[in-house]
């Protein structure tokens, strides 16, 4: 049975919400957590999307991925950039990101600061999948993704 | 098709997205304005969920209702309390509220400032339902409903 609650916020942590790591295993990302905010515990199952918050330290990045489900991104922290199909964008507080279905992208804190941001997701989702050889040799041809894109 | 997008925070408002009314109509809400960020533009049909901005004048407040499907929140602007099933929480800055399935709720702006806050949602949903008399009477057994709500 599902339990409204306040999950209260402390500086950019959350109460009761562990700091975990980014991804288990994987050495295509850096300097990044990952904080479950709501829909993942035994009380919350009833949300059909998790919303979590994830933070990278300057000079860090998430993978570079795509998938079939979207994320909707909003920024609470910092600046950055992200990698966003064909081109980069720079991204600041309260910035909304839409990535749509198939979309690559990665996040980069190169703003000298920590970018943190919330990031929802359907519960139900497929594995994200790095780019191929192939990709990666089309990817390059844009400048401004070839000099960003860490792999 | 979907297309992925940045869209940019203003202050409190986002490049392209209009200030809506909260709802088309009744009086049973106050001085709160809904502006929505991702989900329900064209180009944006597959996400599942809608993540939308409300902000709430000081002394504003949104309907009290409950209904089936749960709301994600995270404030990010000012402070306030919300009625939340059986109880009032006072809510401030990045707090997550998680509004469980059935829960009667109503946020309010009592912090003489705005009060500003992202809530996600399913796509496909049950429409919100005002408390009958019965469940007026029952909220109005807890002091604290008693006194904070308005309907």
């Amino acid at each position: 049975m599902d339990r409204s609650k306040v999950v209260r916020a402390l500086g950019y942590r959350w109460e009761g919400v562990p700091l975990r790591e980014y991804k288990a295993e994987g050495s295509h990302f850096h300097a990044i957590s990952r904080q479950s905010l709501i829909g993942e515990r035994e009380d919350e199952q009833g949300a059909n999307f998790l919303t979590r918050y994830f933070e990278l330290q300057p000079g860090g990045y998430s993978t570079l991925e795509h998938h079939q489900h979207p994320h909707t991104v909003v920024v609470l922290r910092g600046t950055g950039e992200v990698i966003l199909g064909d081109r980069v964008e720079a991204i600041g507080l309260h910035d909304c990101i839409y990535i749509a279905p198939d979309t690559f992208h990665q996040f980069h804190a190169v703003g000298g600061e920590p970018l943190g941001f919330l990031c929802t997701v359907d519960r139900i989702r497929d594995r994200p999948a790095l780019p191929s050889q192939e990709e990666l040799k089309q990817l390059s041809c844009h400048d401004g993704i070839r000099r960003r894109m860490r792999i």
